[in-house]
């Protein structure tokens, strides 16, 4: 790219994803002749996309520019910042990632689960810098809800480019604060360019500090006589420790319940960011010997995952525990966009086998987003005061609505860039131009062997999912020009041909008149003339009969 | 059920459809020799539901008891309420349908793009009961999102049923007040059952009244000085009116896309309920020489639906609108649960566009529900004063909390029912009781001529969504006990083969291995046991090399 897109001396930063969707974050920042690539995340589909397990981005760019590669920096342990790590690793030659605190824990975690893959990561601390030839990264502490998020400082000879990772501002956390003096002394400084997270712009104020859910669990669980079944994001560690003081505080033991959960909580404990007395934490098989209301059952399942601990639980499918009268069911989350029908297909589930369920509301602050809503975005963009901003982390309308934001609070109209996957920006220190674009693209992870998927797999699949498939398979005999033997249809998905024989003879003798006419006609036999021709007639009167447009795919073998 | 289930004389209390769920509303009072039906509506299922265009109820009970059906009565003309209708009449005699002003319309409409299908229906008022030999009904006008929705006063010996259809308590109307004192004369003379909608129990207060939505669009109209750009339901007749009314008055004229909005518009001019100046509504191709300011474009797709107008216009795909700078899009709507995600895609690409997007928020009412909140739900409670409470139109959590309101409000906790699809509330004058259950079940349709389709299709579909399908085909000589030709190999939605060939070949020799040994094994040929053998042998290979489960489709053709 440096020849073909950059100019020399500018800064290139460009997103392989992450703009225009949450989630398969990857940001890079280019300069002279060396890049850095900040996290490398994925996307979890809708739950309905046609079997895929993730979408990673397209690393092409990363390959074909190897040798300029200097680091990996991640901004926190998400899966969406974190999770494609393994694939990009068999892509690509990675020098060195750069990770702080927990994400380090869970990095290490993944790599063992994809076969011991190795990779060499390197602790990185808020005021040690790291010095490349002509990129220094400086680092500061955000709050958001997973421990050890930082931001990043990116500074060349042009200035200072600075990402925010995922943040928000809570000036009364439950653990530790944010580097509020270490983002000021940047925007004291001067700053080239701000990227920030627009996940929670359409929030008009401040999120809900941690304190306050704090309390809020504090309350509930004092108050709460029976059996408390409480379900959050595995990966919030800080809320998990408040959930163990709540139940220490309540003379309750805990039970821990869905394996990423129990991960968690021992990496926390061992890190130190869990803790409890001693014998706080029970086995699943203890819980049938203690008593009710000296009992917290905590679980994986907040987003109603089919195959979490809360939704077996609420199905009456989970091996160990079964609701009774009495049981209180706190969800200490927030559907995320996709899962809402399957949070609710789980509370009704939980209704109906008599227990209380305590969600989100304006009445129970049992949770808050990790996500800056706009007054936070605005403190930000305040204190680093920046001459470009680019808003990352968000669907377009979050992107647009940012970038006003940026404007609303002194940024210039033309110095505030609303890019897309791809989309270089390229920046001097007085200048700003959109030079080009790389390639980008969704890589579609089905299983963990073959890798990707093609988009003509995935078309294949959802046109299968929406009228089925209907197989017509013929034996010619070339020689004779004839068809041997009753074509043979077969259906999947499409309808049941026990209720319809009088359409399978149908078929078949349509089959036969095709493929007869074709033999006959006195051209050179082409079998994929033939298959075209049954495609088109076979279709046709399935569609007249059935209203329906089933894949037709013909088989012919010729003898 | 009469002789099973209920004793004689106790009047029978049952839904085919609606419990449980919001959608394919179907409930029936059963007394003596006579039933009557309530409502015969469809559910829209999840977007990705296996191409299924609608979920209609198990008609088994009604077809035999067909000799008991006294009417179908529809309370108004939402899908959930009336669309099975055509499903219905194909399955059941219905001897007359009872339904009030747009209804009958938009019924009358839907029985015409059913091929002409007949049904005698009798226009029902408020005031004029209709008497069977046992039974007899009453109406009252209510607000909802439509017009003329009503509920129902079902009498019989052993007391009034109350059925509230939709409802909202809306004070300032746009149209027409609710029927206050007919419902309050019924509390009066007592109520034995109420049977009440439970869809907006989540909202703690009251709905938005109608007006306020209607002050915030004539404001937004007023201030809007680009061409206005209006998603709504197209069923909303009293909104669509607002929207006439707001235009006119800021010298606005009115372009309409999208069928259904079209053909309500039409219906509504009819019945009087859409009032505009001669010369208001322009057709499509007058959009270009009207000036930006003075055109509202009226249209569909306020869910995201991928083919209506709105999300056309969005993409840029639509024939006669492009977006244009200084476009402002209304979306007067909320999303349906389930099409969240369609709707912020269609949002995303307006922004992207380059229009400003307003939808309903805090700041900006341009949306109100048609379904009582928990306040207009205790109001309906207090103004009828069952004895008996039945909550249905919900969702599971819904009824629940509905039944929580009605024992807050005085109803005896087990004078209270939340019952599911089939179950069966057997009442007498002084006694309740869940007698048993009648046969009930999701019905679905795909396509309209063949009609209903079967639960291994649908599991077929989902399983060839996830994995795609491989096919191997053989040609087998009966006497000679061999194969002839190599077996072919076919995938659809699994792996791309051109990418594969080694598997292939690896595919062919495992298939012809298979059926060699089984050809071999001096076993009489049994071709469901090579097919077994096949899938067995293949379904391991595979699962181990690509982690994957392809549907797998053996094709024998014996010569």
């Amino acid at each position: 790219m440096q020849n073909e897109i950059l100019n020399f001396g500018e800064v290139g930063i460009f997103a392989l994803g992450g703009l225009g969707e949450v989630g398969k974050n990857m940001y890079c920042v280019q300069y002279q002749d060396e890049l850095v690539i900040i996290d490398s995340g994925l996307l979890f589909p809708d739950e309905f996309l046609m079997g895929i397990d993730y979408v990673i981005p397209d690393y092409t760019y990363l390959v074909e520019n190897q040798d300029k590669i200097k680091a990996l920096i991640i901004t926190h342990g998400h899966e969406d910042h974190i999770g494609a790590i393994p694939f990009l690793l068999r892509q690509v030659k990675i020098p060195v990632i750069y990770a702080n605190g927990l994400a380090i824990g869970l990095i290490k975690a993944k790599l063992e689960d994809h076969r011991g893959l190795k990779a060499n990561i390197v602790e990185y601390h808020e005021g040690t810098p790291i010095k490349f030839n002509h990129i220094t990264l400086d680092f500061f502490r955000t709050n958001h809800s997973i421990p050890d998020s930082h931001g990043i400082a990116i500074r060349t000879k042009e200035g200072i480019v600075v990402h925010t990772g995922d943040f928000k501002f809570d000036f009364t956390p439950t653990f530790q604060d944010a580097s509020y003096h270490t983002i000021a002394k940047l925007g004291q400084e001067g700053v080239l360019c701000l990227l920030s997270d627009s996940t929670n712009v359409e929030l008009e104020d401040f999120t809900t500090s941690e304190k306050v859910v704090s309390e809020t669990i504090h309350e509930l669980f004092e108050n709460i006589h029976g059996r408390v079944i409480i379900a959050t994001f595995a990966s919030n560690i800080h809320r998990v420790q408040q959930i163990v003081e709540a139940s220490v505080k309540t003379k309750r033991k805990i039970a821990v319940f869905g394996r990423s959960m129990e991960k968690n909580i021992e990496v926390g404990i061992q890190m130190g960011y869990i803790k409890a007395p001693e014998g706080t934490f029970i086995y699943g098989r203890e819980v049938g010997q203690t008593d009710r209301k000296n009992l917290t059952i905590l679980c994986t399942g907040s987003q109603g995952e089919p195959l979490a601990a809360l939704s077996r639980i609420a199905s009456g499918s989970h091996k160990q525990i079964s609701l009774i009268p009495g049981d209180t069911v706190i969800l200490s989350s927030s559907p995320i966009p996709g899962n809402q029908e399957s949070v609710n297909k789980t509370i009704n589930l939980l209704y109906k086998a008599g227990a209380v369920v305590i969600t989100q509301s304006p009445f129970a602050d049992v949770h808050a987003s990790g996500h800056a809503g706009q007054n936070e975005q605005k403190l930000m963009l305040k204190l680093l005061n920046p001459k470009y901003f680019m808003p990352i982390h968000g669907e377009y309308r979050m992107l647009k609505k940012h970038a006003q934001l940026g404007i609303d609070t002194g940024i210039p109209k033309d110095n505030t860039f609303i890019m897309e996957n791809g989309d270089v920006l390229a920046l001097t220190s007085n200048s700003a131009r959109i030079a080009g674009k790389v390639q980008t693209a969704d890589i579609y992870v089905d299983g963990s062997a073959i890798g990707e998927i093609g988009s003509q797999v995935i078309k294949d699949r959802r046109e299968l999912s929406e009228d089925g498939l209907l197989s017509v398979v013929m034996t010619i005999n070339q020689d004779r020009k004839e068809v041997i033997c009753t074509p043979t249809i077969i259906s999947k998905g499409f309808i049941y041909f026990k209720d319809n024989e009088a359409m399978i003879k149908t078929l078949q003798s349509l089959s036969l008149d095709v493929t007869d006419r074709y033999l006959n006609s006195g051209k050179k036999i082409n079998i994929s003339g033939i298959k075209n021709d049954l495609i088109k007639t076979l279709g046709k009167f399935i569609l007249d009969k059935t209203n329906r447009e089933p894949m037709i795919m013909p088989v012919i073998m010729v003898l």
